[in-house]
């Protein structure tokens, strides 16, 4: 049994979703798909990156990744497969998988340009439905990689934004929102602990100064902010059983910053 | 295997689409239930007809499409299973599936009336759950069509609205706007190829005016309407990784017109 | 085939349930994974209670019910793990699983504590991933309940809001409102049953009055409200076709009277 994993910004008020599953499944009936998440804002390459980066390692291996944020459509950004040691991937060229790519050993690199594959006759549009939805299938059917195109060496680079140290700061900054209203940002338990050995520290963002990691949500039990390491090992801001984002007024890009003593 | 693909105005805030799963697993635990759509807008039964057509043939031949959109429930509006030469569609019978239909060979129209196949109590409600979804889990069990009831030989008739020639001018509208905010009209490709031939032509609506068709959404990259044929082979305007439905203002139903110079 | 459905409050715009799915199928490839609902309102622990117990009983013998809405995840609330006559219950013990477990035989308490069967790194703010999710997918395994911990007897109680009558008056609320904007009230058709018997009355609520339960929505064809007994066989405030939540002004908590006469 071969599972597919889907990831896209197509949402859930439209068809395009199921529709690509009735055409994985006209292919390898016995294909098993999973919905990582359909609510990818529309175009959002980086936070579609983002979500695969702290979700891929959960699955099983020989998943197929299928990934599709796809603001090129219908041009000549290129269609690429990558076989990883446990995984493949499969989405438009334009840096998603790139931070997911760089944790793993990649054994292929493919460009998917073999037509025999792909739904005619083909759309500009709706490259999901018509390349890579059935690319995804047919490999599920343990048709080989380079089937489906020519290798290639290289794909396009996306870099996730760096928290950057500055003398006795560190300037980390809000990358991701989920829907509880808590506020992911860019800086690691690995960077935080590197930068802060065993000092004292202030986290300082909008008007408030938080001077403690939280073990978990309700050790904050007023309606005050918290900061913990959320389970993507990030700095999270939070307040219990509320939405931060809406009580605090923070948004994505919105600078976190903090002062070692 | 049998696979049955939902589509419904259910939502996906309540546990109305869970518990139909639930219903079809438990008569019959090998069914494959794909969700086509749950978010068709409440009693937008013209909207669901749009999304069927577009749709069902991309799925397996002996797909059971399961299409609830009923304002009618619990009334003597009919329920109906009708068998093509390819496909099983079970709905109420408000022309929902009429535009899917006129596409296919139809085999057998039957009104579902038969108890022994609904759950005890039957609600006035919820007859997603205590008809639609057993009838169509033992239909994935094999059972003969017209074990479900007594065959007829009518349906409701829903006509999709066409758009219309007047001289040297097409008017159509737009009927169905996407999750991306992209305005999808009812000119099809091949009403339009036969109206402009070589002609040249100008499309407007609002304030703007489009005298080319895109091949692809990033051919227009500033902020300029640009207008394609989408991947159901409408005619579609669209504002290149924006929500031209935002920036347009324009609505379901709103007019777009194609001079013919 | 082992069935897991899911219900929590972690919404459709992460991955938080896609990375559940890849954890269980991890261990459990065969685990059939229903989505029951995800939009449960974050931490609103009853309404996750009032959806449980009304469609729990659609599924399957031996179905595995994971429900996941955890305002106290990362501290010392317990995880549970119920076995009853037909089925297995997985939960945070803060109520949730009550009014399900209610109306049922309990054969089996266990708090989930054998790190086994959990995640590691175990996270402070996801366990869905880190311990219901493998201990779901253990479980459908066919491990015995008793392997995941130590007997308990008591769970915590979390008991609906009840109706009550008072002289000639029966006093209800509104406790749930569903994606359609029907308002339903803590009203059972057995309580009003019991009350009424054959005696007129008027339900009153914002500055309307209803003195008749319809058999069917449609009942009601214009613009104005109606009463019936839904599918849950609650008394339900409805607008044919229309949102009552946002016609009438009305919430959740909001009182509905019903005057025996």
């Amino acid at each position: 049994m071969s599972i597919i994993n889907l990831l896209t910004d197509f949402g859930y008020s439209d068809t395009f979703v199921g529709t690509i599953k009735g055409v994985i499944i006209k292919i390898n009936p016995q294909a098993k798909i999973i919905d990582l998440c359909h609510n990818i804002k529309p175009q959002a390459i980086t936070d579609a990156a983002f979500c695969l980066l702290n979700s891929f390692a959960y699955f099983p291996k020989g998943t197929i990744h299928l990934a599709i944020v796809d603001p090129g459509v219908g041009t000549k950004r290129k269609a690429i497969l990558v076989e990883t040691k446990d995984y493949f991937f499969i989405a438009p060229d334009n840096g998603l998988l790139y931070p997911a790519l760089k944790q793993q050993d990649i054994k292929n690199i493919v460009e998917i340009t073999n037509p025999k594959f792909f739904l005619k006759p083909l759309s500009t549009t709706f490259h999901g439905r018509d390349i890579f939805a059935p690319v995804a299938a047919h490999l599920s059917l343990a048709i080989k990689s380079q089937n489906f195109g020519k290798k290639i060496t290289k794909i396009k680079e996306l870099k996730l934004p760096q928290p950057q140290r500055q003398k006795n700061e560190l300037i980390g900054k809000i990358i991701y929102i989920d829907h509880f209203g808590n506020l992911i940002t860019n800086i690691s338990k690995k960077f935080f602990d590197r930068a802060i050995k065993s000092s004292e520290f202030t986290i300082c963002f909008a008007d408030k100064k938080i001077e403690k990691i939280s073990s978990s949500y309700l050790e904050k039990k007023e309606r005050s902010p918290g900061a913990l390491f959320n389970s993507f090992d990030n700095l999270e801001i939070f307040i219990w059983k509320e939405n931060a984002q809406k009580i605090l007024g923070l948004n994505k890009e919105d600078i976190i910053r903090i002062n070692i003593k």
